[in-house]
């Protein structure tokens, strides 16, 4: 079959790979549609040692699985987990300690023609969710994660730095919970987005200091942190929701004088990322940037390494 | 009156200082007895553009105050508060914006004959509490400051990184919570004081990665920091107790991906501090290292910013 194979920080296009064979109680998936993340590109760049199919952001059709699964349209959660450890057994799938993640660690990725998940990691994708859309589940559950992780009310301030890929969901889904959002960036047709569905919207540089009781790193870069810091009152939240390549430098000091809590956040609940898809809560059609047919894979990741652009598909059919 | 007074990294001896006349609402304290803190070090090293008579923790009796403070011996709180910003509002008057903080911004500390503090500040000293161990209010509250922030309870396997002055209170507070304490350091005998205590004690080489609920950094160096970091189980706390001259440099992605929450603090409750003082329930006897006469300062000051050197007092009489 063919797929975009990562290895020593170099992707190229093969077509010599071999369609998968599930394991039991894993499913064969046919993948329709994929989705290049910003942690597919730091894969790109060395990120973390991952060598084999990249892709985890996908929507697919079950080929080979449990006849409730069978020829339905899929996404999957992309941690595959052992069931056995504390964290599988103590209700923390995510963090399970043998897991494998589906393009990111010691499995092979979604940017090919088949993949393979645990049935249980599949989640059908309701009928009146376009396809295109459903490729943002993984995404859009990982901005929902936040709210598992810290109670956001409409009592506070909270920003959000970033109007890339990560920051717009982020933003929609924050603005859902009533709260008194703000949303930054530097890019004035992404933040128009965000106004266009009632968001207010700002230049990073407008943003008074020590005012949020939470702010929202989802930039990934050092800058992006500095302005969510800055604009945090005393005791207020910083989540971070990018990986950053490399080592971020902080003043600690000010974390302690301030007693900020910085907490990190990655994956999500797909059941209610693909909820608010079905009601149509999340809109993530302005986010789609383009389309390229897996054979030209190289020339999406190019396009997606471009400064400012946002989400770039695979569509394999 | 004498006193040290701290001006462009320099401290000095000064016989030359003027008695403080306290304003309304404040009481004019004889300090009887003070303790050095690494925060003094900080300052003297240019942490923070103090200028000032330094010092923050002590004992004192009042001469000019309410009746019912008179001749008592007492000791404060560090942050003299407006009453009226937003956070004095919220009752977090340890961040009120327009605070001063004895010794350290824009207040004149303890490292005196006499300083004044707002009479709401001042909490009187139990009876069977010691002038020397009463002097440790000020860092015991910091201590317990963690137990306000974060639920700890007999579940949780807790670390604390640092067998120093700090250290060694935050250590004995948290084994009062009954959690499973491991206290770790690089110095025997220091380790020897909460041993005798009944708690757990190792090197910071013998830790099991990830296997920590949460951990406490009392170090204030970078080594200390990926010590407890390396600690934590994924969704682990990390208690950012120490201020840091400097920045500190930070794995961001592994914070994320492991979904550590990161926690500043700083001041904390000084009557349930009292309360442990009189209950005979935390000791820091065994933290007294030396105690010098005001009139020595600059040597105590010489003698505290020796490695591993435990609590250096100054006794004003």
């Amino acid at each position: 079959m063919k797929g975009l194979w990562l290895e020593n920080k170099q992707l190229r296009f093969r077509t010599d790979l071999p369609r998968p064979t599930p394991p039991e109680d894993e499913a064969l998936v046919k993948v329709v549609r994929a989705g290049i993340c910003n942690t597919d590109l730091e894969l790109l760049r060395g990120y973390y040692p991952y060598a084999g199919v990249l892709g985890h952001e996908f929507v697919g059709v079950v080929e080979q699985g449990p006849d409730r699964l069978q020829g339905q349209r899929v996404v999957g959660e992309i941690n595959a987990t052992c069931g056995q450890c504390r964290f599988c057994r103590s209700g923390q799938p995510t963090h399970c300690e043998n897991r494998t993640v589906l393009g990111i660690v010691n499995r092979n990725g979604a940017f090919a023609d088949y993949l393979t998940l645990p049935v249980k990691n599949l989640h059908p994708v309701p009928e009146n969710v376009p396809t295109d859309a459903a490729t943002f589940t993984e995404p859009l559950a990982a901005a929902l994660e936040i709210q598992e992780q810290v109670a956001v009310n409409e009592t506070q301030r909270v920003l959000v730095v970033g109007d890339g890929k990560l920051g717009q969901l982020v933003a929609q889904t924050l603005a859902l919970t009533g709260c008194n959002l703000l949303a930054v960036g530097r890019h004035d047709e992404k933040l128009a987005n965000l106004a266009a569905r009632g968001i207010a919207t700002g230049r990073e540089d407008t943003i008074r200091d020590r005012s949020f009781d939470i702010a929202v790193e989802c930039t990934g870069n050092p800058d992006g942190f500095e302005t969510a810091r800055r604009a945090l009152r005393p005791r207020g939240t910083l989540v971070l929701k990018s990986t950053y390549a490399g080592k971020l430098s902080l003043d600690a000091s000010t974390l302690v004088v301030d007693e900020i809590t910085l907490i990190g956040s990655r994956c999500g609940p797909f059941p209610k990322a693909l909820e608010l898809l079905a009601q149509g809560k999340v809109d993530v059609q302005p986010l789609i940037q383009a389309r390229y047919p897996l054979e030209q894979g190289l020339d999406a990741f190019a396009r997606a390494q471009q400064r400012g652009v946002m989400k770039v598909l695979l569509a394999m059919e």
